[in-house]
């Protein structure tokens, strides 16, 4: 059995033009479409006119749809025929805020090539990873005059906030929107030179709490010890959330977890994964975590609970003696089959009214949500999958699960009954939600080729199938 | 045995000065003299400045003396010969930060007359007492051409700081500020139209804990579960600085602390005061705090730890998936007789090393501390003081504690050998330290009164008992 190879023109097209695909990537990096923030309303509507304005110069018909947040786009080809399966490529046009922008090295909205990376808010998360399939359906359409699948780009911009439109959409378009398979590169390889097939997803409940005390801040030498202090009832709050061994201590909380099967759990403990190197990569001295699982089955099979950010009184410089009159944390769960992000939200806020203190009063909002998902690890989607990234990176993938949430994804597969293939390019230690984001040069190109390979395998392996 | 009043020539010329003495404090008001920030060190310069001037101006010697920080001013006046007894006069020319500004009702730095009361950061902590020494000061000067005790005036501009360069100074000057007694304005009344001598203070110990994790933030999905959220580290630890009965839990804490006597908390117990009241005022519907003592009690004689401030991770509008890497908590402790700042800070510090979780590190700072005081209430000061405010407010002084520290109280004692008299002049509500800070106008009046006839008592009750 000979190795799989990327086919010899697309090769060439490639080749000849990385240069392009690397500027046209950079004018679509400088677009600042940070989804949370409303300054940037007009930067997502430039980033979504960007994508469709990308798709129709290759050849698709595009629309631009508006929805009652950021606009969604959607490009097809359906040049293939009948008789050819459908595929659906997702991804988003929008990033998380920047700050804190004095921890950059070079402008988060400047991309920069540093030491073979290509260093931008959005490198990775997701514009490269969305503009790298872009660049390969472009190859076969500027190679061949045709693409090998029926092709249906979409692309949102607010993945970052939920994706809090995205379902709606996908209900009411589901027959201009119905495919084989879908298509996701939003996610990281395990390793530099090792392919991955993510197989599961963290879903997530993401919360605001905040404190109210007094209707004032107040003096704390003249009320402390006799007002109860919102900032301090909001650390006592937070620290019932997890007991001694690190598990979530809300009540209810475990109830809809469904335990990952054995053979997954094996096949993540012959991962070489190494917890010294992770600690040297984020520079601490210990790890953390619930006991009795190892550090990938933390990541990738076990619920979560971060204190995303605090904010109480007074955080300049030098001292204040304020007694704060309201305190706020973003809590994020991330959360695994089978939690339900609703349900965790309201068993959130029951656990915080029974223990917050008389005093005070306590709202928890839930910001968003979304589910977690985990992939039927078979199909002419995956076999593709495996084929293509082999031929772009010479070496068959490993399957991996993912700490992070595409909330979306289990939407895709249960709206348009279509089975998810998770084919993602990022690296560990890729900054995606952190100052100084990156993607590898290397894995941008080998992506573009991996994908052009991907929409042939899977005509191929659609085609052995049916 | 008739009721004392204030001299008629002073009364008079009180009355037809009151005008000019609030268009003179609204322009000492009007500069944003706040020491915490390095930014408004002109402006400390400034209200120094302001202060020497005036003192020049009724006929005291002044110098402005530089420390490392900001300016103390010196006014002397030694006319009143050797046999006369000497009091100085202390009160801060420095300020809290003003922010949150946009709860301002009308601007910080813009003196407001409303319903009677002059709004403006520092109205009454502390430019508001300090200056109408200087009017009570003036009175006498204008109208007899002396003042019947020798007086210092010696004005800080670091007092909302801890104070940092005054006890050098005291130490440095001790010959030069030699005196019979002290008196400071800067406190409040336990109501309105009842004059208070306040006999004890809590001291403080104010530290910033920083908890450190990653060396940059990090994605809470791609590494939630597995590296230890500072910001939740800290929340854990905040809440392990209380057990159930809200006492502090931090080993040796209450080592030093001497219990009031009981014929003090018998008087305090006889102090009209509502707990509902209290709650109405600051809006909340129940009060907190340690078991086992009434809310005065809690407030005066019970050592506290207050959360002044929180700060971690992403705190803007929407949501941002973010581990962060570090998290901030400013905490100040009220102290009681006889705890040491410098001494509690290093129990907290063992205390939070101890507490603190593996793969964070924790650094506790020590921002500033003061001692504890309690008055010894006799002597020609307090006497002098009982009849100054009952002249002044038709009705004798009740004697409170206070849950506020003066850090210098004690220095002031310790280094001059002098007692000290903390006539204030402040009221419940007058949000010294948060947005809408206000002196009742009517007190910034009857003060400048009270304080005209307190040096005349002084020289009075001094002489009978030499």
């Amino acid at each position: 059995m000979t190795s799989p190879t990327i086919p010899a023109d697309l090769e060439a097209w490639c080749t000849a033009n990385d240069q392009r695909a690397l500027d046209e990537l950079f004018a679509f990096l400088r677009i600042p479409s940070v989804s949370a923030r409303s300054e940037h309303k007009v930067d997502c509507a430039t980033a979504a006119q960007f994508v469709a304005d990308r798709l129709t110069q290759i050849g698709f018909t595009t629309s631009v749809e508006s929805t009652p947040g950021h606009p969604i786009v959607v490009g097809e080809w359906r040049g293939a025929g009948s008789d050819a399966p459908t595929l659906l490529i997702y991804g988003h046009y929008d990033v998380q805020p920047a700050e804190p922008l004095e921890l950059w090295t070079s402008p988060a909205f400047e991309p920069t090539i540093r030491d073979g990376r290509i260093y931008a808010r959005g490198s990775v998360d997701d514009k490269g990873q969305l503009y790298l399939h872009i660049k390969a359906l472009e190859a076969h359409l500027a190679t061949r005059g045709a693409l090998p699948v029926n092709v249906i780009v979409l692309a949102e911009g607010e993945e970052e906030v939920g994706s809090v439109n995205l379902e709606a959409f996908l209900e009411r378009e589901q027959t201009r929107l119905a495919c084989d398979a879908v298509v996701i590169s939003d996610s990281t390889m395990f390793a530099p030179g090792i392919p991955s097939i993510l197989s599961s997803l963290r879903g997530m409940a993401y919360l605001e709490i905040t404190v109210q005390g007094a209707n004032g801040d107040l003096h704390s030498g003249m009320y402390g010890g006799a007002v109860v202090n919102p900032a301090m009832a909001l650390a006592r709050i937070l620290a019932t959330m997890h007991d001694r061994d690190g598990r979530i201590a809300i009540p209810g909380f475990y109830d809809a977890v469904r335990p990952f099967p054995d053979h997954v759990r094996a096949q993540m403990r012959e991962l070489p994964f190494s917890d010294e190197q992770m600690m040297h990569e984020v520079g601490v001295t210990a790890l953390g975590g619930e006991t009795g699982y190892t550090t990938l089955e933390r990541l990738w099979t076990r619920p979560t609970c971060e204190v995303n950010g605090l904010l109480s009184g007074y955080t300049g410089e030098g001292a204040k003696t304020v007694l704060p009159a309201h305190a706020m944390a973003k809590v994020s769960f991330r959360l695994v089959p089978d939690q339900d992000p609703a349900v965790v939200a309201s068993l959130v806020d029951a656990h915080v009214q029974r223990v917050a203190p008389a005093g005070v009063t306590v709202h928890v909002e839930h910001l968003h949500g979304g589910r977690p998902w985990r992939a039927d690890l078979q199909g002419p989607i995956i076999e593709a999958g495996k084929t293509a990234l082999e031929a772009a990176f010479g070496r068959a993938p490993v399957i991996t699960g993912e700490g992070g949430s595409i909330p979306v994804v289990g939407d895709f597969e249960r709206i348009l009954g279509a089975p998810v293939l998770l084919m993602g390019f990022g690296l560990p230690g890729e900054n995606a939600h952190a100052p100084n984001e990156w993607i590898s040069v290397e894995n941008y190109q080998r992506g573009t080729r991996a994908a052009a390979a991907l929409y042939e395998e899977y005509r191929r392996h659609h085609h052995h199938q049916s």
